[in-house]
Order: structure tokens, then C-alpha cells, then sequence
């Protein structure tokens, strides 16, 4: 893992530029036996120069056999133990969204859902309502005030929002209130430790207001919460690394685990790689290290859809010559975990690795970027943690340890 | 990482010897995309024929990305993670000139410096004055005194010396006085710690005796102090892996890093790969270990002489043959650290490893020695301090963990 301390007593600046691109999900695995992954069905002529130009590896997002949440998955990019940091999924969403939550504040994760005449829980999610359908009841529950304590509520997509509450005296110490299943009446909040008493009775109090005014709301005529949490205090990644970074991302969950780290966002105008990659030459001279997200590739695995993954790592290549004009230092690509279209979701299978730096590189054998290359690749299975250190000295940002 | 308390269970007394062949700053990158290592371009029949037989892999000398100094890399080897036994810079370079430094002793590197009328330094390095030119100043140093301590003061190379102070309530927790830029004076040396008050104070009377007795000796009118350290009190070698160890190094510093862990010093008769070899089979009834250093190839790559360092790697394989008479039951070759002619410095590149002990290896596939077949080597790519247990393990002097 990179050692913090190390790396702040280490790292010198430079002028020089790191691009980390993620490709959601990017690993996949064979629809039938002996037959291609996702990655290595797909024309990438310019991923298959740099892997020969380059040198290959797997990263372990988490640890042998974990499957990876998509905060862990990019804190380990960051080169955060995911281990260690430990981001609450009620932050997560906020930070997603653009709402803060700052050192004193509490957010949860709200679905809406169905409670039938006594109370008990007919559909966790509320019939997926749409998003549009969502947002008055969501204003509804903005309406809600409670004594000493600032609320705030915003949607998030379909059945899902966001409450964040901010006040003194406040612990995230809590339990959820989806009993994750049907026939069940929604849970009270409890407070898993003492200093967390006064949060649970207020956000108990805040869920029977919610009760009272979605009552006439069927399908969505109340609401769960879940992973309250506060601030994680991540160490910012400027500090650590000495590199202004920024974040190219579409989807507001990226954008959110990377201003947890300290990273400034750029609005990204259309959804396509080419837009992300023009959004990232006009920031090119203001910022040292370039986190930019393709998220498609996770989508279409998660949907099973494997040809469509297909087309969207072959949409990324097509348009990798304009990043690649931008002459970056050092340019990784990888995933933040794996998702193979054949699983249909996430997985712990290795995310594969390209590492090209083209001053500074030890070149393996490999020509070509794909799953069984990469496992043959010249860095070897590493965590993802360990990942910024290598791409640091490649980019002459790391000096010597010790005389 | 090797766990002492572990070693000093299982490790067992045995007949077997076990060379440790370190070729200083082995590892290499291509000059030009596509080509070879400096390693993979040298003519080194018996390496490939060690290869064929033994099996490969790579080290990783501190951590990913991280570039080491020669103490790191040494030690690393030797079994001690690197990040945890930090020796001081000072202390290393007394070693390094055979000037020992013991429990209650502080060693600093002196630097002479150039210093303007006003006192700032002009030069931080005294116009790399030549070693002959600096002698006559250490020795006007060397006549310093104090009262109540002892002063030892060692010329190194070119502006660079040593200082030692010897006597009771000591300690090395002093600021440096190094501006580190020109334009700034020298600063005084501070206590970082209360118990180093007297330390600080007797050094900044050292320093001022030093400006008045330098004053006319422009460009060498001043010095600074550096990386004041004391005895890092290394666990000793022999007692955690219970073998006789030899060091075979013409260098000063390596002589120094092995004293360091309680390694006997050989004096060699000559600086030829076969001089080395001739003094190892001298000694080869009376120890157990043997740590041989090879400096050159660490020298040419950072004179940035690719070609220079493949003579030098050839030369120590058309060697090799008188070393393999001896019949060690293990042999490794490796390096410290890699440094490659293309980068003219240390690096963070993993480093070549081959493991040769005819009576117990599992070969890989590998039938050549570089850097590319290291990576796809059976050993894969493991931390430099784990190699030792494997090669204690290979010498059967490790016996069973466990019932």
C-alpha cells in the first residue's frame, strides 16, 4: 500500500502529467469456455500499441477475492487502502449528488417504499418509481423541520435520496432502518452507541413527519434510510501527492468519491469519450494528475450485455488518439474492478492493467491489452494502492529513499 | 518480510553455503522502444546456463515505486525491511570509510560550502573541490576539540567528510544545517528533542571553530551538517539466520552496510570480478554466508554508458566459472537496486533475480537471464527481504513451521 508518510516525505514536484483512465468495470471474463473476454474481443488498435509500447499488469482492487463497491474500487486507485478508508454509503451518495457533508454532519441513504395498512413493507423500492415522480415527494420531505438541527434533502435517481443533517452533538453511529425484506414494518433507528442517542431520536422523529406526509403517496407512502455516515477525513490527495489533481467524470458517484479526496470535478459537456477527453485538454495546463471515468463499460457489463461492452472499450480506443496528443507523461488504464457481462455484476476477478510511459519504461513482452496478457504482464498482480507510487516515479515525481 | 523471531526459530545449523553475488544497480531499461536491457544485450553464457537450471524472478528493494539509496538496497537483502531499520546518512558514510560509530556515538556528513562576506552560502558545494584539496582541510578540522567529547573527522570524497562525536548524553535528534539553496546561511543546528540540547550545543560550537579556522580557504571557507545519526543497532545477522556471514566489497560503503549487520569485512586484493572471487574461495572454509558485491554495473549506468555496463556484467560471468567451482548449494544473483544507463540514476524498477541451488530448485520456464524472462520467472516478483528465508530455505537450513 503506499505508505503516506513515505510517499509525502518522497514526492517532488515536476512538470509532469499522469492520466489515470478507468474504465468501469473494465475485467471481464469469457462468455463460453476458451473464448475472449470483453477486452480482448474488442478492436483497440491504439490500446495494443501502447500495451507493446508499454508494460502490463492486474491490479487487485481490494484483495484476493473481494469484489469491490465502486468508493473502494477508486480509493484503491488513489492509492487509499480501501481497507483502511472506509467511506459510509450515506456520503457516498451525497458527495454523488454535490451535497456536502462536512465534519459535523450525518447522511443517510433514503429509498422510498410501499407499507401496506399496518405498516408493513409491501416493495422496498416503491415500484422503482420514476425519477420524475420521485422529486415532489422529495420536496415534501424537504419540508420537514426539526428543532436544533439543519435538514437536507435531494433526490437522487428513481426510488433513491439523500438526508443529510447537520447540527451539534451528532453521531453516525446508527443502525438502518430496511428490515431487507418484505412483510416486515420498517425498523427504528438505534443508536449503536451512546454518543449517537440524540441523532436516533431525531432522525426517528424526521421518519414519522416523513410517514405523516407521504401517507396519501402510494406506491412511495414511506421511506427506509440506510448507511448513515459522517466525514471519512480522507487525507487529500494533493497533500499526499503534491499534484493538483482533477476529476473528468460524467456520473455524479465518481465526482463524489473524487472531491473526497480533495479532487476538483470538471463539468464534462455530452457523455461520449471524445467529450471527456475534449473536457480534459481544456484543463490540460491547470492540473498535474487526471482521473477521467468512462462509465459505460460497468453498465453494459452489469446488464449482460456483452457485445455493447464491446462497443463501448472500442469507443474509447477510437477516441484515445486525442488524449494521447495531449503527450501525458504517464498513462494508466485500467478498471476499478471488473464486471463481466457474463456475471452480470461486479467481481473480485483481477482488473487488467497498462502502464505506458514512454521515458521511463521497462517493456514486458506483451503486445496486445487484454485479461490473459496482463496476467503474463511485466508488473505482476499488485493491489491498486500500489499503483500511484509506480505511476509517480514514472512520472519523475517520487525521489531516492535513504542514502 | 523476513520476521526475525521467526528465523531465529526455525533456522538450523548446517554445512551448506549460500553466496549472495550483488551486481549494484543490475537492473536496466531499454535505450530505445523495443530493444533490450543493458542485461538482456550482454553475451552471459553462464548466467543463461544458471537461468536454464535455476529459476528467475524479481525484486522489489523497498516497495512499489519506490527508488532506494544503497543502505535501503543492501539491507533489503540482507533481510531487514528497509523501512523499518532507517540508517542515518551520516552513519552510513562512516561506515562507509571504515569509521566505526558505536551506541553512544553521533556521526554527521559534513559538506564544504562557499560563503559570501555576509556569511551566505554561494555554493553549496564548494566548487566540488578535489579530494586531494580537501584533504589538508579535514585535517585542519581534525584538530578541533571540545571539552568533555571526542572528535573523529574523515575526509570522503571530493567536498564531502565525515564527523563523528563520541561521549556521554548524546543524541542525534539534530536539525541539519544545510539551507538546502544558495543565498541563505548556514543554519544551526537545533535539538528536536530536549535530551539532544548538548549534542546541539557542542556542534554549533564545532561549527563556529570550523568557520574561523576555514576563513581564508575560498572556496572551502565554510561547512554544513547532515543526516547526525547514531548506531541504528541492527538485529546482528548471525544471531537471526544463525550463519558465519562474509562480506567480499571493495567499496567502503557496502564494506559499511554489511559491518552494519555484523558481517565480517574481506579485503580484497584487486577490483576484478576475479579478484572478488579469488578472495571469496580464500575464505570459503569459514563462513557460511557470503555477500559479494560487484560495483561497476551501479557506476556505468549512472555514468549513462549502456554498453560500459554490459563489459562490466560479461566480465562477471566469464568469471562466474571459478565461483561455481566452490559448489555453493545456493547461489543468487541479483542487485540492490536497478539503475539504468538510459536514466543515468538509481530507479524503482524491479530488479533481475535468479535462484540457483541444483539439489532443490523448481525451474521455471525461463532459459535465459533478463529482465523480461525475470518477469515471467517462477519466483514472480517478491519483496527484496523475503529472498533470504528462500534461500535459508534452498541451503536446508529452515526446518518446519508447525507440527
Amino acid at each position: 500500500m503506499a505508505d503516506f508518510r513515505l510517499m509525502q516525505e518522497l514526492t517532488i514536484d515536476s512538470s509532469s502529467k499522469i492520466v489515470l483512465l478507468v474504465l468501469d468495470g473494465l475485467g471481464g471474463i469469457p462468455m463460453a469456455p476458451g473464448g475472449p473476454t470483453e477486452l480482448e474481443s474488442a478492436q483497440r488498435p491504439n490500446m495494443n500499441r501502447l500495451a507493446a509500447e508499454g508494460t502490463l499488469g492486474q491490479t487487485l482492487p481490494v484483495g484476493h477475492g473481494i469484489t469491490p463497491g465502486s468508493g473502494p474500487g477508486h480509493l484503491g486507485l488513489f492509492g487509499y487502502d480501501p481497507l483502511q478508508y472506509d467511506i459510509g454509503r450515506g456520503v457516498l451518495e451525497a458527495f454523488g449528488i454535490g451535497v456536502d457533508v462536512g465534519p459535523e454532519d450525518i447522511a443517510a441513504r433514503g429509498n422510498f417504499c410501499t407499507i401496506d395498512a399496518s405498516g408493513l413493507i409491501t416493495d422496498r423500492r416503491a415500484g422503482r418509481i420514476a425519477t420524475e415522480a420521485a422529486r415532489p415527494l422529495v420536496d415534501k420531505l424537504a419540508g420537514i423541520s426539526l428543532p436544533g438541527v439543519e435538514l437536507e434533502v435531494k433526490p437522487v435517481k428513481e426510488y433513491r435520496f439523500v438526508v443529510v443533517m447537520r447540527g451539534p452533538g451528532l453521531s453516525a453511529e446508527l443502525s438502518e432502518t430496511d428490515p431487507q425484506r418484505t412483510g416486515a414494518a420498517p425498523l427504528p433507528v438505534k443508536a449503536l452507541d451512546p454518543k449517537a442517542e440524540k441523532a436516533a431520536h431525531l432522525f426517528n422523529q424526521w421518519l414519522e413527519a416523513a410517514r405523516g406526509r407521504l401517507a396519501k403517496d402510494h406506491p412511495a407512502n414511506m421511506v427506509t434510510l440506510r448507511g448513515f455516515s459522517g466525514d471519512p477525513r480522507l487525507p487529500k490527495f494533493e497533500t499526499i501527492y503534491k499534484m493538483r489533481p482533477a476529476c473528468v467524470a460524467v456520473y455524479p458517484m465518481y465526482r463524489g468519491v473524487a472531491r473526497l479526496v480533495g479532487m476538483k470535478t470538471i463539468d464534462v459537456a455530452g457523455d461520449r469519450p471524445e467529450d471527456e477527453f475534449r473536457t480534459l485538454a481544456s484543463v490540460w495546463k491547470d492540473f498535474d494528475f487526471f482521473f477521467v471515468h468512462i462509465k459505460p463499460t460497468d453498465s453494459r457489463g452489469e446488464d449482460g450485455n456483452f457485445e455493447a461492452k464491446v462497443k463501448v472499450i472500442e469507443s474509447v480506443d477510437a477516441a484515445l488518439p486525442s488524449l494521447l496528443d495531449l503527450r501525458p507523461e504517464v498513462l494508466v488504464i485500467t478498471g476499478d474492478h471488473s464486471t463481466p457481462a457474463r456475471l452480470r455484476s461486479h467481481s473480485w476477478h483481477p482488473v487488467p492493467l497498462l502502464l505506458w510511459a514512454p521515458q521511463t519504461i521497462r517493456p514486458d513482452e506483451e503486445r496486445s491489452f487484454g485479461e490473459r496478457a496482463c496476467a503474463r504482464g511485466g508488473l505482476g498482480t499488485i493491489r491498486a494502492a500500489d499503483l500511484l507510487p509506480i505511476a509517480l516515479a514514472h512520472a519523475g515525481r517520487l525521489t531516492k529513499y535513504g542514502a
